[in-house]
């Protein structure tokens, strides 16, 4: 409690962005089924996709204090994410902010709560996956820690780990393993397109992934 | 279970045409306020309005196995339906899947659980209705059942029946009641044309449903 | 219980539409952090803003009679807000009585229920808050009150208060003081024009709002 | 905001007791089914059943300050009824708080948040209705006010008025019908006596309440 | 809609009553991991275990009208039980529809809503299983039908199934396979006996259900 | 994935007793309101107060298999703390599993999901705290991780961390802070016990912690 992590390691930006452009579920598979956050963290407007490097913000319940704490930590490429304590979907973040993190070029924030100002920040183009949209007021009375792990949304995140936020939700990548992630999830990309080409011609994924004898020996009827 | 019922009797696609253009409300309405599915039913893009002939899907908790089984008991004109068969949030259903149902003609998906890959379905038009939008990977160890009668959000739905689905959620008509759910369909939407043009001109409903007398009577007081 | 007041005493329009422009957010913030209706309120279409005089209306569970009752107390400029006496999620409310209510001049919409037709009221262009949207046929049995003080969504209204809802929910601005918070959320947001400006040319809050000294009192620290 | 009504006109505590005796069930259907807090405001521990005046608290979110302040305003048979202007469900009050409420032999709380020391609470026997059980500790930083009308799980109470909670939930009578809804409520119990000895000898409601040509007008068929 | 169907075919009750005393865990695991409602379903009291057949009810939300006409139709051993066409969790039942019912010895009810008496119900003894407690009072304006097949909780029952209830939730089982469902799940229960003797020995269940080769060849690592 | 570290460091097991009997909401309070699980973790029974050592599982959603590997890691004092991958309800945890961790002195269970067999767990005293009661049965086809850190219900807890849980709900403790927090807890213990004294002798909270100057520094009026 009460700290400010200043010189964290960053995954390489390149990674970051190679996994952003293959987007949440594949990287989600190609990590073994691990590292998506609860399902009720959703874009505020919908077609955002981004890939970033996480700065992490732990605070209190309905205190946005230390965000703006956390601004000053931020580089181009950084998400900033952020989890509350205990429940409470206030409003912890607005506009003005978000063009305080623009300046910085920051792609985005990641918040286990509410957030406010929804048409500007979608007139601005600055998305925002959360848990609420609430226009509720926040205090600045309780210090909280930047850039220390955090759990949000059911997922661990350390700051510098890979942040992957689009349609489906938003995922996080440990840093030591985002190189490797990357690999899996491109050939992963690779195989589903020569999948998808044979769908598209009518094969039946009962065929191309050979499950007929499976669900034979599981006692599957057909009647 | 573990059962595929593979010749169903549809209603015929006519009838679920006409069925899809009167919308869930009017239909809802017109089968005397039965067949809706649960309001946490939602479409994953505003705009899709869909009738059709359901091929109905239970399966296993976290296991999508059954949906590549499902895939080749549709044809032109039907709606997938899947329920599993105790609440599990994760993402049953993507992309190539929505791909390999195109291909037969399948006008949308219709899921008590979780969907991903959001921004491709919505790209390439594929409606879903569903509880969530997830990308949890899911197993293929259990087998299930397709087309036979299941539960789907507090609604029950034969193979066969007719599947109506909208920016209002969904709605199931049986098979046997279909055609004579349609004629009413029509004959209300006829109605409230007629409502509709007497309302634009400033009429009010208290006049044109005659209620002022029940009213009074029930002991509404003007003050 | 079964009560219609006519004659209320409107906020002057002027400042009902000066706050509109304000926004939820600003205007929440300008009345000291109240009035703010709870986060499941949702608008059924984005980009909407509005800002009216409210009619009340207290309603039955899965009972909507009131709702025409209350079209005939409603004139320009007002935004009708309805609340059943206990939650039940029905579709009270589609897009006829939304024809009769633009008739009038209504603005729009605020309801702790269910809402149908949603893709026509869109087209219409009619403002719609709601806790969900469900095509669930109502009852006309049960009456209830117009223009009586009711109990939305955490927040208390009276008739002719002041709504204001947009993209990030719904507030209530009381009657007695909505010139006063008029004046203040002008105030507020000339304020935050300025600090906008500073944060786009990459002035911290930390510095603008003087907080550094304030956080190292508090025993933050940077490691 | 930040106002403390000191002299608030009760109701005559005979009426609340006679009520409290009712329960919530009678009173709610006595005075024309209202009043009744929503049904996630449950009771710490079974079988309480209390019935007083409401001392009323509108408190900042995540803030218990306030309760503090309502503790000096409570007397003998007073309830403390207490709500957040937004949702967060953190444990505003504890065994500490209640042993003060005690000494001025305040019969109970209504929270519309958390609570916790519900061990402790059970064992020296003092009732708690609330939203959530949880230990989160809150600020002191933001006033509220005591005895002004406050909306709490969907319904208004104005200090004073009757409150009654049992293992069925919470209910609010105004003061000003208090009496009315207490000779109501006596009178409904001793129709339910009659037709409770009625029932356990057998008959049914069916034939009790005259039923049968009112289903066969609706058109119920026996088949 | 609107029918009730008088002589339905019931299990034989020596076979709900051994089912009964299986419980809900072991009969839902001995059916194949099928015919468990909804976790939200829960007993108003800890401790009641019930085994009957039952009697089926499909009411409009917010009327318990149909509530009574069921009664009737129960006989010895049977189990009420109740879903709503659209969710509403008013209070549909209450301790003098119980008296009903016992007299006429039926074990139990299961509803998808709310119940209200609850400190009565557990006074003498009359075990439910709800989604809800609530006060909440409901009208009788709507018929309903009795022994159709309804859905509840994510659940398909037909009049004269069979419903096992526990502290773990609900669980129906299909008449025509009931007697099969018995005969597993006391072999079932036998097998248990033999491990739960062998784990209070101290043995493992890795040893016992030799899980340690499959687990290895799955990649499972200790370090 | 699919890790299971052997030898882990505990806390020692008298601070972890020390801390139980302090209890959730005292030891969340003494390390500066944090380490609390999220309020939808709730006993299974009333009553029971545990303090133990954490043995950590992470699970696919609805796969228990490594719940019994983990069993083999537990040793006296220990307390089991599983959360799922992704959320699923199912019922991990049962009563064989608790005879197996029973004699091995595990002193509870923590889980993020289902747990089943809740009578029987009662009468065994073997407490649990969870998200749900649910009977539905799990598959093993999954590996996971047993001693690794996990995020469950909001809250980060290491291997040998100390785990707190009553009827308040569930506190983790760090275990490199657990011997500081024990202390700042006895000392909390004390001032409170002091505190209890003066209420009990009808001093308001307001003198004792000397409020009033404060409150009227932010403008609270009496009127």
């Amino acid at each position: 409690m009460g700290k400010v992590v200043q010189n964290i390691t960053r995954t390489d930006l390149a990674i970051a962005d190679g996994l952003g452009k293959c987007g949440v579920a594949t990287v989600h598979e190609a990590q073994g089924r691990t590292g998506l956050l609860q399902s009720h963290m959703r874009p505020i407007y919908p077609g955002a996709r981004i890939g970033g490097t996480a700065v992490t913000v732990s605070i209190a319940p309905a205190d946005n204090w230390m965000l703006h704490v956390a601004v000053e930590q931020c580089q181009e490429g950084d998400i900033l994410v952020v989890a509350p304590t205990s429940p409470c979907d206030a409003g912890y973040f607005g506009e003005l902010l978000a063009r305080s993190l623009m300046y910085r070029k920051v792609r985005g924030l990641i918040i286990e709560a509410g957030v406010r100002d929804v048409r500007d920040l979608t007139e601005i183009g600055f998305p925002v996956w959360s848990k609420a949209v609430s226009a509720q007021g926040t205090v600045k009375e309780t210090i909280g820690s930047v850039n220390v792990p955090i759990c949000i949304a059911g997922a661990m995140v350390h700051p510098g780990d890979v942040i992957v936020a689009d349609d489906d939700g938003v995922c996080v990548i440990p840093r030591e393993t985002a190189a490797e992630t990357l690999e899996k999830s491109i050939a992963r990309e690779e195989k589903e397109a020569r999948t998808r080409a044979r769908l598209m011609q009518g094969e039946l994924g009962l065929d191309i992934y050979g499950m007929r004898e499976k669900l034979a020996a599981k006692g599957l009827e057909y009647v």
